[in-house]
């Protein structure tokens, strides 16, 4: 069924009015690959940008059945009901690119969370590159800061390459682990540990409780061998239990206090203006990448190079400068 | 006092054959901002292309203080003297880049390893960006492995941004640390632990001994928490004393044992076909980034929405969008 589209000023007046069905739909456009709607979209995150900016942005991570899906409700529920705020949860792994489900595609699994006004839960874009959806997701945190959202939670699944590019684009970023799992690993990509600014493992719960204890000594003494954060936070380890709503407020006071930290250390808005201008150059990297590689005349002659450099045919160089001056010539 | 640029042909037999001459004039070369020194630099890798390949690239880091350049010393004259190998030792970040010195620019400093005719040691070039830097040292790898060199080790310090270059450039990284140094971190830039292959404690020695035992047994410890590595590697730690010339043999042999571990799986030529393809990756982005960023007409406007972005003013895909415009009309 094919529904007209809202004018450019209805969508800005819909979103900035806290109309859910505006901001869906924005969003769709964001992630539509129609050139028009793509246009639209572009011209309604404008119209919204001067209203953005004012939330907390956290990344949060974790393998699949560390439990997200459950401490993102216990924790939405938490700072709805106990701290007055509202929150909007995003993804960023496009879901063509799991081998495991998105929490996100499953809004059933939120169940109270899904239902609560002050909430909004958006599914996962269900394809794209990353680096597009990565795009989509900085668009869409514009549109929901618009909408009035003051909390930001956005999820990716700690086994891809999703974790820097959500790390650039929040303000905290939160690493959910399990203990007595068996494997004190659990599959986290090498690197994403050292960008949590705290851990909280959870399941801290039905007997588990001496294990998630001796794994927050255990993760406590491998961050303390790390050098020191760019913003002077020491990254903090805690224990809840999502199920059981146990420890939640122990993260929220950690975020918080995180956030007055850096705000008064001015951390906050360096970050944010550094960002800013990362992606700025992250969208002019890809659009260069994109017109690249999309080239078509390239496509024979990529490939071969690709096979020669792996063979010591040819250096690297060489083949690079035969590329770029065939794309610039064509 | 100028002389007569070689022929290629002349470069090429001369580095061949192992003239140190030819190839330290090659990799001047390769560093000059001169476009027709760069032009013949490109003919002369081409040459050596087919004769390269054959060495074991090791890449070492460690903070200022740890003791480098006696590590590479030892190191250098354990492998020619009691492991028949040849070394050249190359750096990749450019001195003007460093707050601190560079132990490449002190030849000095590595006396008898300088002095040995089985190794070749190439002071730190002294200028240009780090993409420009490690774009050459990997041509640099080229031409000393066609001069012969079977081990090449490539020295960075381990407080920038040129650990992940170096990392894949090389087919081992070795992390050099300090036990009881007061500060467990060492200023260690984070991330660069989780790409060690190795970890050597240096300095176990003088009283020390106990210190770098427990240090030890700490960093296994929290190397335990970290993910396996891609080639099912397990990372050691190891101590040494490059001064007393104490527990070097143990690091060549942990090197051995890696190589012939990746090796035998098939893992270490997969990583070179896979840092081949990465490369000619970076040249066309350098070459696409490098066009870009120095046309001239885009200046004021790149400043402009730097800017802009940063107070929110414009979105960022907005302001590359009409970036990337001007840059392909002009």
């Amino acid at each position: 069924m094919s529904r007209s589209l809202p004018t450019k000023k209805e969508f800005i007046d819909g979103i900035l009015s806290g109309n859910r069905m505006f901001l869906s739909r924005a969003i769709t456009m964001i992630e539509s690959t129609k050139k028009e709607h793509h246009e639209l979209a572009q011209e309604i995150v404008e119209g919204c940008l001067p209203h953005a900016g004012s939330s907390i942005r956290i990344g949060i991570t974790g393998v699949p059945g560390v439990g997200k899906s459950t401490f993102i409700e216990a924790f939405g529920n938490h700072i709805i009901q106990e701290e007055d705020r509202t929150l909007a949860v995003l993804a960023v792994d496009p879901s063509s690119s799991r081998t495991k489900g998105s929490i996100l595609g499953d809004k059933t699994r939120m169940d109270t969370l899904s239902n609560n006004p002050k909430a909004y839960i958006r599914p996962t874009p269900t394809s794209g590159s990353l680096g597009g959806v990565a795009q989509s997701t900085r668009e869409t945190i514009t549109l929901c800061e618009a909408a009035g959202f003051d909390t930001i939670l956005i999820e990716t699944v700690g086994v891809g390459q999703s974790e820097t590019a959500v790390h650039s684009m929040v303000d905290f970023f939160l690493l959910l682990m399990l203990a007595g799992a068996g494997d004190e690993l659990q599959g986290i990509k090498r690197g994403i540990m050292e960008m949590a600014d705290a851990i909280a493992i959870n399941k801290a719960d039905s007997g588990n409780e001496n294990a998630a204890k001796r794994a927050m000594t255990e993760y406590k003494n491998a961050l303390h061998l790390f050098p020191p954060t760019e913003s002077g936070w020491i990254p903090k380890v805690t224990t809840c239990s999502a199920y059981h709503d146990k420890g939640i407020n122990d993260v929220w006071d950690i975020i918080d206090e995180y956030i007055r930290h850096t705000k008064t250390s001015g951390y906050f808005n360096n970050k944010r203006k550094q960002q800013a201008v990362y992606w700025l150059e992250e969208s002019i990297n890809q659009e260069l990448h994109r017109k690249f590689y999309e080239n078509e005349d390239l496509q024979l002659m990529l490939q071969k190079f690709r096979e020669q450099v792996q063979r010591g045919e040819v250096s690297t160089q060489k083949a690079a400068s035969l590329l770029i001056d065939k794309f610039f010539n064509s």
